[in-house]
């Protein structure tokens, strides 16, 4: 690895420009913060140490800088070698480097996790911990749009609605309720090829994880089948995802806000209205008005309500959610809605009422 | 063919008792209503004329059907002996048969559509001329749920928000503004096997279609290549498909009601606070009334007044849409929007004007 590349008399190069201006665009701030990368090793998380070290270097980013890499003891010796690499890495280009170590597949057998699930659980927890540790108030990871583009088609082919089909946000908190953001700078606009290509140009021969090419994950057929026959109907198919989570990201989220604000009013009423302590303590909802809203409204109006009387919204799957939707119907729709853990939601005088179950957090069912 | 079919003793078969159970599930009437088929003689169609013939038969039915065909001069002789073929179907199972021909290569050469869109535009022309002729109040096509998951991938393939995937609607009027109802009781649930199966089932030699081998089109393409591939991740992709495109059309349908309201607001707010004749007949709204909501509601606000103000949406892209969008956000986002046709839309004094242009309503640029 060497540290010149690109042309320094010229500023930055294409692929840290087009970084900056993302950077810009979602008013992140360009000095006076510590960051923390998460990086693999691969193409794209090399690129995106590689341009912030470029932005610094030139005086156009004066933020400081972490990367932050987990070996998920999945690879054996490669998973070290990974490890040894990113670290050397970072010294060469002067970043502070983090290097974590879990048993995912541990951790796959003892919960109901798959490995994919096992493993991304794992990579935020370490990131969350890390970024503790280090006083950093943002983590960024390297997904690209070619993710987006496999994150909406995965999605699309188990029928998710606008809210799935959102794909991955360019910034959202780390935990939810936690300080720290998670920011994916490289997500609206960077194509692996761009990664790639400025990797090489860069000199640095970014390493590449057997996982990736693994055809038993639906991910990795994704992108090395689907994605190249949508292509062939649209060059720019992987693009035009992305724009297309993009604008159901932002539907989405114009629901979410009406929804909160529907679930306001069933809920007002009921504060103002009702005498019995009974009514208010069991998070009651009046069905009059819910009833009333659109049907996409009040589903999430409804998904909202379960998810702060629950806790969360753990093993509801939709035919629970579309149960407790019927109640709205009157008699035709029944008078209750069993839920998973022995909860259960009941229809009574014009209310619906949300009963707790027995279920101790976290149950343990595999 | 034959009459016979079925099991008469056992009523109706399944196919004809699932499609009852949808029309059932719309509310449409059983009978006293008069309604039109279009039957091009492929699978779909013929097994949907076929079905009310069997639910008429065992009397479950009582509505008069007549069977269109529309013969679209693509084809030479195939399309005359289609269009015999429909009528002997028609004659044979007691169906009045309107049989209607157009030249739709010519209509693509004179207008700007393709041959896909000047076939559909016909289609639907002769539908609803024949319609008014035969007095039906409806008119009923075949679409099936892989046309719906087609139609889906299609529009995901250009980047469409969820209006777009929400793909086809059940019921709409056939005509804007117009009285009467389009209507397709196969959509939800109808694979094409089922279709086919039916066909074979009562012994009839369904027509096929050239154009529907022809991968020069997209549609078929998406049907020969992408469709078997997506199955290949989730053996009921097709259904997944239809469900996310029910669940969008949902959510754009709450949208849309939303938006509507909005535009009540930006709009009532002028007038009853603006003295100026000039800037009610300019179909002004108010800057500050939209630029308050969710990005995604007043994006659907001012399409809405868009479609208003200038008549219809035609020629109006992405672009133009973002360009007055941008005037919302203040001198950041200039001043005045050029839109196609030489209209344009103004921002002054807190609200934006629609200026017409001297555009001729269906102007001739190919």
């Amino acid at each position: 690895m060497s540290v010149a590349g690109g042309d320094l008399k010229a500023g930055p190069g294409r692929f840290a420009r087009r970084l900056l201006r993302e950077w810009r665009l979602r008013g992140w701030p360009l000095r006076d913060e510590r960051m923390l990368v998460a990086v693999s090793g691969g193409a794209d998380s090399t690129a995106l140490l590689l341009a912030l070290e470029e932005l610094r270097r030139v005086g156009l980013l004066g933020v400081e800088v972490v990367a932050a890499h987990l070996d998920h003891g999945l690879r054996g010796e490669c998973g070290a070698d990974d490890a040894r690499w990113v670290e050397g890495l970072a010294r060469v280009y002067g970043f502070e480097c983090v290097v974590g170590r879990a048993s995912v597949s541990e951790r796959a057998r003892e919960g109901r996790d798959n490995l994919e699930q096992a493993a991304r659980r794992a990579r935020y927890e370490f990131l969350a911990g890390a970024a503790r540790e280090c006083g950093a108030s943002a983590v960024l990871v390297a997904h690209t749009l070619d993710d987006q583009a496999e994150t909406v088609m995965l999605r699309l082919l188990r029928g998710s609605g606008a809210d799935g089909l959102g794909g991955m946000m360019h910034e959202r908190p780390l935990e939810a309720g936690g300080e720290v953001s998670l920011r994916r700078p490289l997500l609206t606009w960077a194509r692996r090829a761009d990664t790639e290509g400025y990797c090489r140009e860069r000199g640095v021969e970014f390493r590449s994880d057997a996982m990736n090419d693994d055809e038993r994950f639906a991910r990795v057929r994704v992108r090395r089948k689907l994605l190249p026959l949508l292509s062939t109907f649209n060059p720019r198919a992987a693009e035009a995802l992305a724009r297309t989570a993009s604008l159901l990201r932002e539907e989405s989220a114009a629901l979410d806000e009406l929804a909160a604000a529907l679930l306001e009013v069933a809920r007002a009423q009921l504060d103002t209205e009702s005498e019995e302590e009974e009514v208010k303590t069991s998070e009651a909802v009046w069905v009059a008005v819910l009833a009333r809203a659109a049907p996409a409204l009040r589903r999430r109006a409804l998904r909202l309500w379960l998810a702060r009387a629950r806790g969360n919204l753990r093993r509801l799957s939709r035919a629970h959610l579309h149960g407790v939707e019927r109640l709205l119907e009157g008699e035709r729709g029944g008078r209750v809605a069993e839920l998973p853990g022995g909860s259960r939601v009941e229809r009574r005088r014009g209310l619906l009422h949300f009963h707790p179950g027995s279920e101790t957090s976290g149950g343990d069912e595999s």
